[in-house]
């Protein structure tokens, strides 16, 4: 019996085929997301990875295609940065009226350290040719999808013009200084900081450039937003996370005793630096700024927030709300939309507090 | 990469300190859940039990007070069953107007294989004397509560009238034809089969028996039906778990393809046997009755049951219904109570059918 005292939180699950499991968010303390804690999100069923064999082939409109193991991009120029990862459908069960989809809680974000080679360095090795427009990437996993016949691998375009503007879009081979886990994309996972996780697609096998917009499914279908209930009227593509910020602790509807309490919370944002977290005692009416920390080095970290609380006997509604450096605020209601992306309204929690 | 192709599921954690983590109750498949999948309901820390030297004591108005180690019981009279345990907090997130405390969705329920026993005979080995009404139940698990100062341990009575009418509450020394898992009770745990959870005292180290009804708080201020939000009034004891039923699969707002799916769950009941299992496809106008089996040798058991829907394109709203041999049929609207126990309103998946 020498457990006797440790406990320690899960993933919860929402589907195991595919597995979709998001991360204990209110328990977590670290900075960087271990293995263990790290939201899943899938589309399709695992793909089987030979790990010796796999690898990412470069072609399409380039002049040179590649083929390329992932201990060959070890000795290639590389950045490690720290990026929260967030799943544009985090917080959709929060929609409402209630859209259909994965019911994710507040989990489906998680932050981690991934090293790997820039992409911009790996298509100007294959030398782009003039008349590409877009690159699509292709993972191993495939299947199939409830509204379409036919099998798919999970696929994703990103304009070149994005790709080219920056060196922090990698092609990733390392997660918090260790292999990439399987269930995240091993060995080598596209990495794009500031947008939504459906950009960054693992088991990453192709990148074939192209000179059109791509309209794969999982391009032109999901991940855009629908703005109406019974029309497709007005969509446009999912790209950045948008500012949203949380509280871990208390959790919601939680009965405390008296006394001063640490209301603890994450912030973050795919749009620009945050400039301030505040949190409102009276549902938002009357705002007071929390103390957060930016990450020293990276611009696409999460930011750490926290205030100590003299609670007093009573029923209280606690908000919390983060602005970037634009003036964009989180708003107090989100923008629905018909698939339920980019949950994003003020984030609140009950609290009981006893004599 | 062995395990490319598993997943499986895991406890949802609400709280660590206590420790209340609720069981992945959609993928339980087993009749018997595991360890693993056990939820986990705690109202204080774990206690520190000492293996060898722990000791249940009987005293108080009997006339042989006695001590016994777990390994006493192994050589008395025994018996197994089969039995739910479900938490009387269950399901409490679904009270409208919201009711505070651990916000259990609908996995605070599991069911396990419990060897132990009789209460019955051990306290007659005691001497009962004539003039104890109750047994007092006391957990060796200790702390502090929100709503007083003082330490506490859990502590439950029962009327020895309700004890005495039955061989099946037992002094459990087993789970699964193990020992009991140290966080549900080792060496020794209560057993009250047809109660909510909270009569089945974990770590067990004292039973009293008294002249006077117990008002300990976790027996007369928790584990009461508050019928109104502002005032104690009219307040009564929660004791039998309410006929209940879910579905499991599909989840809510799940997105499905046509065809024949499969659709999956429990019924249960401590109040009496299950006369009829029945799901609605709209709502509630209609029903149809749904195939569900008796546990073959334990009136305290769960039933499985299932029905295959030939699903066509749409938005359906499944609901599900179970009926005791009494008459007693689940209500569509729950019985609201300030602390939020026995939520057993009709269970609702909603499912949209795509081509």
């Amino acid at each position: 019996m020498t457990n006797w005292d440790s406990t320690y939180p899960y993933l919860r699950t929402h589907t195991l085929d595919p597995e979709n499991q998001e991360s204990p968010i209110s328990f977590i303390e670290k900075q960087l997301t271990p293995e263990q804690y790290l939201y899943r999100r899938n589309h399709l069923h695992y793909p089987k990875i030979e790990q010796d064999l796999f690898e990412l082939r470069i072609y399409g409109l380039v002049s040179r295609p590649m083929l390329f193991k992932w201990t060959d991009l070890f000795s290639m120029p590389s950045k490690t940065i720290d990026v929260v990862l967030e799943c544009s459908g985090n917080q959709r069960s929060e929609f409402r009226p209630r859209v259909f989809g994965v019911q994710w809680d507040f989990g489906a974000v998680s932050q981690g350290r991934w090293t790997g080679v820039p992409l911009r360095y790996l298509l100007s090795m294959a030398g782009i040719l003039p008349y590409a427009v877009e690159a699509v990437f292709t993972g191993a996993d495939s299947g199939t999808r409830t509204d379409m016949e036919g099998i798919f691998n999970y696929e994703r375009s990103m304009p070149l013009a994005d790709i080219l503007s920056t060196d922090d879009i990698l092609i990733a081979y390392a997660y918090n200084d260790g292999e990439i886990p399987y269930r995240h994309g091993y060995p080598m996972r596209l990495i794009v900081p500031r947008w939504y996780g459906m950009a960054s697609v693992k088991w990453l096998k192709q990148i074939r450039l192209v000179d059109r917009p791509f309209t794969g499914p999982f391009q032109a279908i999901d991940y855009n937003y629908y703005p109406h209930a019974n029309s497709d009227d007005g969509k446009f593509p999912v790209t950045f996370i948008q500012t949203n910020s949380i509280i871990q602790r208390p959790t919601d509807l939680q009965i405390l005793k008296e006394g001063v309490h640490s209301i603890q919370g994450l912030a973050w944002s795919g749009l620009d630096q945050l400039s301030t977290v505040e949190i409102s005692f009276d549902d938002g009416s009357t705002w007071i700024e929390t103390e957060f920390e930016h990450h020293p080095n990276s611009p696409y970290a999460w930011s750490r927030w926290q205030f100590d609380w003299k609670a007093q006997e009573g029923f209280y509604s606690i908000r919390v709300r983060a602005r970037d450096s634009l003036g964009y605020q989180q708003p107090m209601k989100a923008y629905w939309n018909r698939m339920g992306y980019a949950y994003n309204a003020l984030f609140r929690v009950r609290v009981s507090i006893e004599r």
